[in-house]
């Protein structure tokens, strides 16, 4: 391909003049502009988009880090950043690493590398001291409680919405409550798991570890949960489940196994996704296009620190 | 920032000798090389990808155009894109244009500015004209039988599968059919539509436009096709649904409503989601995942033009 070097001797003017032809810049004469335009359409020159960016130093490309990409939670939260980005004239370069270290070392080199502006991680697998390394470098930002932390954030306070949803359990009568997550390991199912022990421990309620479904993402791992309850002795009778999408499946197969809902099990989801909505899902509501929304404009703004709570709310329907 | 030329400058070396210790070429002198690192090292100079790109004239960057981001059916197909682009070091830029032409002509034009490598547009509003002007640009892939078009494509006949799924409930008794579509312009649905027309035709069968309801995307969707069903005097008997997610539903609804499924309706998937297995939905098996990953080689291979067809499935379960 020609370059801009080509494109001057062809139409013997200084590089100079050719830059100036391709950007508009005055001081140019009509016979010199005429020249270099002839010679580029000569040599079929196509203006590089990043030779552009490299002298700008921005490339309007964000990074945005999920675990899955085809997953109603991460769905929504991209979507909320997609909107806003797509307003702002920015792209959203996707960085899908199913929880592998290695590939959000990826993304981070992509900010590093300044192939993207700004990194949104979604959910991350990395220590922190990783993270860390990389913040000089563009900036960088968690939807986690990062509050301790010198990078901005907008998260869910995962203990206290946990404690409440376990204490609206409990408050209706249940002592032998489960729940059902997606991993054990992470910031959010930490903060998840010391609120179940601390309310099991202020009730004085035994710990079972027979309750806890990890593993639940999706919609079909509600099959699983159900296949595990059918078999129990001692069935917990009620069940927090962090995604409407799974509270959705162990509903459609306690209703195949003739386990009633919420006579037999009490069901609570998390998230408020339209699902359940349909099925008459009790759930927390967490606005996560929301969410994704904010964790854009938090990435934008590379010059201040800020840490944005949501709220969540309790949707009372038919399942508790 | 530093830029190279002040790196020479600082280390007393030629441009070209900075150029060489970066990118790790023979040639220089254990002394220059050093001075190099140290005057680096003094400005804190960091490589810009962009500029190498610029002289590799690789981005190493995907286009995915996608009308919405947190669709299943798209998401499955971008899960297929993602896995082979991570294998073979390649990163999605994902472009949401919610069927808008302006954000299919943006990730147009991002091609033809080199800011990405390839674009594969997995549905499209763009006019063909529109989009055939920007194939000299770079390699563009198209999720939709373009046999007669001069770019790649990875397809499911849809004329044929709709034919089939008309046919196998006709055999089963049905007459009265109805059908359930995301939107009702595209290639797609211009090919299902005709496939519908030709089957009432052939079977002598009167057109009645109730039956056909557009809009279905998500879940959600299903429960207005309800509402509508419940108010009509002379109902389909049986419903080619093109989305898994709006049949699951559909079936939740009718449930609710005492319709009892499939002797009341029947029903018919489309793709073989997770989530018609769970609620034994009879489908068509679209294999998505694969679908993707073949539309990201071909994306690769700028050099030939393919077309693959993608068979589908006929999976019987419970609602038909």
């Amino acid at each position: 391909m020609a370059n801009i070097k080509d494109i001057a001797k062809m139409a013997g003017v200084s590089v100079t003049t050719v830059s100036r032809v391709i950007n508009n810049y005055p001081y140019v004469s009509a016979e010199k502009a005429e020249a270099v335009r002839q010679a580029m359409k000569k040599c079929n020159y196509q203006r590089n988009i990043n030779a552009v960016h490299l002298s700008k130093g921005k490339t309007f490309l964000v990074g945005v880090v999920v675990p899955f990409s085809n997953h109603p939670y991460f769905g929504l939260l991209i979507e909320g950043i997609a909107n806003a980005a797509l307003n702002n004239n920015y792209k959203l370069v996707l960085i899908q690493t199913n929880y592998e270290e290695v590939k959000e070392i990826e993304a981070l080199t992509m900010l590093k590398d300044k192939q993207i502006d700004a990194l949104i991680i979604c959910s991350r697998i990395c220590d922190w001291r990783v993270i860390e390394e990389f913040i000089e470098y563009g900036p960088i930002v968690l939807c986690e409680d990062a509050r301790e932390k010198n990078i901005s954030s907008t998260f869910v306070d995962h203990y206290k919405s946990f404690s409440a949803a376990l204490n609206y359990l409990h408050q209706k009568g249940h002592s032998r409550i489960g729940y059902c997550i997606g991993r054990q390991s992470g910031t959010n199912s930490e903060q998840r798991d010391a609120a179940y022990k601390d309310f099991l421990k202020k009730n004085s309620l035994t710990y079972n570890p027979d309750f806890i479904f990890s593993g639940c993402f999706n919609f079909e791992d509600g099959e699983k949960v159900v296949t595990d309850l059918v078999q129990m002795k001692d069935r917990p009778t009620a069940l927090l489940v962090t995604s409407d999408q799974v509270a959705a499946g162990i509903l459609t197969c306690c209703k195949e196994h003739g386990i009633f809902i919420p006579e037999d099990l009490a069901i609570m989801g998390f998230d408020n996704q339209p699902i359940s909505k349909v099925m008459h899902i009790t759930t927390l509501e967490i606005p996560l296009v929301e969410v994704g929304r904010k964790l854009f404009f938090q990435a934008m703004d590379g010059e201040t620190v800020s840490h944005e709570e949501i709220a969540v709310e309790l949707i009372e329907r038919e399942t508790v």
